[in-house]
């Protein structure tokens, strides 16, 4: 009787393999053997699962959006009362910025993807997927954030949530390129936080106000 | 007698070799021995100039911010009356945007050179100083609308210069995937500068002021 293969503990495995690789060397030069390899398998196993490099990528880059996600959800979680529409999207932007190893390691591997997708259309239209999820969430709490009376009426949530977003991963660039502190490049995000809340009816003071920008 | 050669020509004519093989394939899989065969020299000719795939990246990196600055020049130059900085800011910031071949072609560029950077330290010296040059110029832009009365004077010129810059390279990353529009980047980037500017004692208004956010 063949050996029965749990795929989704097989996925893991694959996903965990990525992300050594990405995190020591990249994933640009990393072969769909060399992934075989690093996860202990075969090839051909490893075959049965994506096909070719551009499958590899996609697939290490919903892993990490998953365990972006995750990271964000705990982040939230774990703040007491109920969080503000401010404060998800800063805890939000927090993460986004590679501020650790786990989020660092998420950016080498969406490089590695926006390398690829630039030159291909098949390859962009996982982009424009997560782009829109991204954008909407943003663009939903901004929207919270107008209904509250914090931010003002006349802002577009989907242009704010644009604006943030390629904000934060211009910052994050300059992070990795080291031109810039990663507490510099919050203490940023937050002063543009600070000013977009500023254009509404005013935000309570006291506990858990944003305060001043930094 | 051997022939002379004249370096600064030589210079040239492997800049634009490697420009076509950035705007085509882009530089990642690129050889030394590529760039020569498709500037038409020998290798050994080649590595008179430089001895490997960092240094020529350096080199195409270098020569790119020099054809961007041209660029901005001749566009400001072109504009009639002496230009104010808002106007300054907004040219140099629609420069950096992918928005046509050239520029598109000076973004593939740097992030060939931004995806091996990441792992390399000596190479992320050219990084820092092409930042520090490009934040400088912003920074100068800010503090003269604030000495104008245009921004207001709590802003702080480097924070507000990091901050065009990195909001200009995140738009840039989505116009490249096309997650958004050109024509919305611009929007995004004018709104932004409108904002900033709102926050001094006013702009004459008339010919020639911002504006309203797009």
């Amino acid at each position: 009787m063949p050996k029965r293969v749990d795929h989704e503990e097989r996925r893991r495995q694959i996903a965990r393999a990525l992300w050594r690789i990405a995190a020591e060397r990249g994933l640009d030069g990393a072969s769909l053997r060399d992934v075989a390899t690093e996860a202990g398998i075969s090839l051909g196993q490893l075959q049965h699962y994506f096909t070719s490099k551009d499958d590899m990528i996609v697939f290490a880059l919903r892993h990490i959006a998953q365990l972006a996600e995750e990271r964000v959800r705990t982040r939230i979680e774990a703040l007491p009362g109920a969080p503000t529409p401010w404060v998800i999207l800063r805890e939000t932007l927090a993460e986004m910025l590679p501020l650790d190893d786990a989020s660092r390691t998420g950016h080498l591997v969406q490089i590695s993807y926006f390398v690829r997708a630039v030159h291909d259309e098949r390859l962009r239209t996982h982009a424009k997927e997560g782009t829109a999820a991204l954008r909407g969430f943003f663009a939903d709490q901004v929207k919270a954030a107008i209904a509250r009376g914090e931010v003002a009426a006349d802002r577009d949530p989907v242009g704010e949530a644009t604006l943030l977003i390629a904000l934060t991963e211009g910052l994050s660039s300059e992070v990795l390129m080291e031109t810039l502190a990663p507490q510099e490049a919050m203490g940023l995000i937050e002063a543009h936080l600070a000013r977009l809340f500023s254009g509404g009816q005013g935000i309570p003071g006291g506990p858990g106000s944003p305060g001043s920008p930094g």
